[in-house]
């Protein structure tokens, strides 16, 4: 089995009420990888520029990601600046320098286009729907988008979205996308645009997954030192689709569970600035956080 | 058993984007015992003025609400005015009319100081703490405050706080009383001012709930109208107050059910202008709610 990710590998420079970073390695496709690597195998679909260092190939290497599909372009690798106030649910983008992801175009290698799960993580559309149009037959189609492509690529972002199982965005995208303020109508309108499930992140607030038939609300796990938030929306994402991918089981039962799974990534994530904590984290500590999710959330029924 | 609560008994006039309505009955008394009265008997320590009218007084006694310690004084009814707008977690008051409970003195009616549950509705810690050593053998006490009394008067809410068993207050809240933003840090402060019990609303987010060993997490119940928010937090409090009175239950587990059975009498209130769908609301439908919350939260554990 094993997923197909399409997304960016970047330097973050990343300043929160608790600390700065310069030029650490971020990208959704990092993060996204680098989660699911915990569950199944891997391959990166990305560009870094020829400033790249060794060192972060070699971690990745070392997480089993497959990285024949990562190009290495002439220039700059993509960078991000961004910032968090006290606030750790909004960051506000400072700079954003795409260098050599300006002109990226998405190429699958040998033996890609077979993938059965694909996850297209949070770029132009127009992109997405070119990698996934290069897969042969997709089991399960999952994507992420923001507020930059939902303004400024609305017609192509639901062409793409008509060839999607699973939609994962924000809460405030949700409503944009919609054009609606209440989130459970917001979440109808979305299903009928293509995805079969829809889950939408709130932060610190946790996660809501929307199917036809039902709602599934699962709590972030309270932490008393968030660092850093970048990234945990990709690393929810890896961890989402990994379980999934090693279970082999697209019920909504198996969802629920891998979305705890993705909440409990994220919440390593958030644990140090840029995949740090992605980095020494082991399967013992996600399988004991788990059962801490199921003791949060735990409550007896009726008698 | 059965609870005794002091609050306050108002006309209220609120807008939302949905509607509007002018001088309908409210008060964080009115809300919290009559969303108790699903569970037990209540005792309402309140004032109302002299145009106070006849079918609300009714309306509380057909809820079989005890009213010997609603005292009628001469002048008006307490009057707020309040706007919502899209956000409904956050109210802007427009107009507040103490009137007669400006010189309110709680007096408790013969019988009522052998109560064994307590609730402290939002008024001032002052008053609290006079109710409060009015009361012999208190078993169980909880309180809710606001910002107004904890940047006003601080030093009398922390002297109330040292007889409080529970705490509900909002996530903004906890966190200025304490003077720390990360909420689990912030519980620990509040937990050693005297509660051993921290209950955080936190709006449609649900609800966060503190002990010294434990941390619960329950949502809120996604709703496709939400008219108006006014009373969900008293409401809230009503049925996880009457919840564990009516079991005479007050461990961890207990509160768990009660923080469900609280979210559910707070999601009717929600879902129509003041008191109205506390008036048409029955028992099966709170308990069809209380397995739908269930149905949200539920995931396997580990295989």
């Amino acid at each position: 089995m094993g997923i197909l990710v399409v997304g960016s590998v970047a330097f973050d420079s990343v300043e929160t009420p608790f600390g700065k970073v310069e030029e650490v390695l971020g990208g959704s496709g990092t993060y996204f990888s680098t989660s699911s690597s915990f569950f199944t195998e891997v391959k990166l679909v990305a560009v870094v520029g020829d400033d790249f260092p060794s060192e972060h190939l070699e971690f990745l290497r070392a997480r089993k990601i497959d990285l024949s599909g990562l190009q290495t372009a002439p220039g700059r690798t993509f960078r991000w600046k961004g910032q968090y106030g006290f606030d750790l649910n909004e960051a506000h983008t400072l700079d954003t320098q795409l260098n050599v992801f300006a002109t990226f175009r998405p190429r699958l290698p040998a033996g890609f286009e077979e993938a059965e799960i694909v996850f297209l993580a949070n770029i132009d559309p127009e992109l997405q729907l070119e990698v996934l149009q290069q897969v042969r037959r997709p089991q399960l189609v999952a994507c992420d988008t923001m507020n930059f492509w939902i303004e400024g690529k609305r017609e192509a972002l639901l062409k793409t979205l008509r060839h999607v199982d699973i939609l994962l965005i924000n809460e405030g995208e949700a409503r944009q996308l919609a054009g609606e303020a209440n989130l459970v109508k917001a979440a109808r309108v979305i299903l009928g645009m293509g995805p079969k499930t829809l889950v939408i992140k709130r932060g610190e607030y946790g996660v809501l997954m929307f199917t036809a038939h039902a709602i599934f609300s699962a709590p972030a796990y309270p932490l008393e030192a968030v660092f850093d938030p970048t990234g945990a929306g990709d690393t929810f994402a890896g961890g989402f689709m990994g379980y999934l991918a090693a279970s082999r089981d697209y019920s909504e039962a198996a969802m629920r569970k891998a979305i705890v799974f993705g909440s409990v990534m994220a919440s390593f994530t958030v644990e140090d600035f840029s995949l740090r904590r992605l980095q020494s984290v082991v399967y013992s500590e996600i399988e004991d956080r788990y059962r801490k999710f199921q003791a949060l959330t735990e409550f007896a029924g009726l008698d």
